[in-house]
């Protein structure tokens, strides 16, 4: 594969930053991932929108403009031509003079890799965490608390975390959650990541049904008759348990599959 | 300077991971520091400990034995001649194959810094911010929120913040906290790191007064006669305020003078 460093595009084994680098020393970093399917790049200017929102957000400049990271972008994608690509785009607080304080000049990475898709998604078994995401808007490179939680994730047969602070359920480790309820598809409004898949099912979605973003309390989470993920990865992946709850019989429900239908292609 | 990268002592320019290390793409990473006066590691024998310790609990295996671990360290302070010099060792996921999990090998990287003690240390001043660390008793890279504070702080005229949860004061962002209090010196306890020089103020101080470990409450906090912090930077470092509270009239307290006295040297 051929990345793309600090405006280099160069072969993966050679894709390297040096070791002094904030992201990798202090896990001060953002990043963005979409795919890229016969060459397209999936929702590429709402990826635009939120990297450089995050990048903003962390008080790090962009080290190149819009045009040309997504003309960077672009040439990734037609470096590595693969019918369907993974592509993820990493600011740091690049070289720091004291180990600390973000430097002037950060680093930009553009990563890419090989993307399967499932095709039916399967249906995911989640495992409660208590946890909030720290900056939850902003689309940090910290991953310590789920990937701490894999082992246990495992044992237990999940396949990812479900987050709650105090009474509210938040979002999984790399998704946001969706309930159906009488009728209406749910999704939390605050203290988390806005996906861009979120995004375009609530907009499709509320042509079709009632949609919602609020607060979502545990008990309402635990009596939905559906729930799911949303991601740029799986875009719409059923849960059809968390812990020892079981949701619409085990099976993927109605309105979730047809909020895939809506979703298909992308 | 001279690094080392996994095996291998390295110039710093050349001292690079590749962009797919988990500890970059992922924040999981862990490290330890510690000062190198005339060539002594100090308390080498506790940061391996705390290192080791640290790598057990995030589920990361240490590429070698300790031994070797200590002679590689040695060799660093012996490529790196400089009469004070900061190691740093840092420990990844490594290499992951999904991007996610951790991978069977983990990345190791010493670093080291010519370090100029500030003597006496500058009184500190600090912003209180609600927060409690992820993974608190883990030395793991992840200060995003301390980072993202930096302008705030600096605004105020703020050194570094002071970290409490609902009602208890709990560390600094690379420091321990101590309050003086009617005679006797009181430290968190519990959701915290566990600090090198904490410990051997705790040993040292107890032969002459009174020493606790036990939750402080913030009313607690903000009546303390005297208030410092610990680290293997400054070793005891004196707060003269935080937020607009100001502690021992603005100076250096009687009982704090005393215990950096304690820790001279080290």
């Amino acid at each position: 594969m051929i990345y793309y460093v600090n405006g280099e595009f160069v072969p993966q084994s050679k894709a390297v930053i040096r070791v002094d680098d904030l992201g990798l020393l202090r896990g001060y970093g953002i990043f963005d991932f979409f795919k890229a399917i016969q060459g397209e790049a999936i929702f590429i200017e709402d990826h635009l929108d939120r990297f450089e929102n995050s990048a903003q957000k962390m008080h790090l400049s962009l080290p190149d403009s819009r045009d040309n990271l997504r003309a960077a972008i672009l040439e990734i994608i037609r470096l590595n031509p693969c019918p369907s690509l993974g592509v993820k785009m990493v600011l740091t607080g690049g070289y720091s003079e004291d180990g600390y304080a973000p430097a002037d000049k950060a680093n930009l990475v553009i990563l890419a890799k090989p993307f399967v898709s499932q095709n039916p998604v399967k249906p995911q078994r989640l495992m409660s965490v208590k946890f909030q995401r720290e900056l939850a808007d902003i689309k940090t490179t910290n991953y310590l608390t789920p990937i701490w939680n894999l082992p246990k994730m495992r044992a237990m047969g999940a396949d990812d975390v479900l987050y709650f602070n105090d009474e509210s359920v938040l979002e999984s480790s790399r998704s946001n959650v969706f309930i159906v309820k009488g009728g209406k598809l749910i999704t939390p409004k605050n203290d988390i990541l806005y996906g861009i898949s979120r995004k375009h099912i609530l907009e499709r979605a509320s042509r079709e049904l009632e949609v919602e973003e609020r607060r979502i309390g545990l008990a309402e989470f635990f009596t939905a008759d559906e729930v799911f993920l949303s991601s740029s990865t799986k875009r719409v992946a059923p849960v059809v348990g968390v812990d020892d709850c079981v949701f619409s019989g085990g099976v993927v429900g109605k309105v979730t599959g047809r909020i895939s239908e809506l979703m298909l292609g992308a």
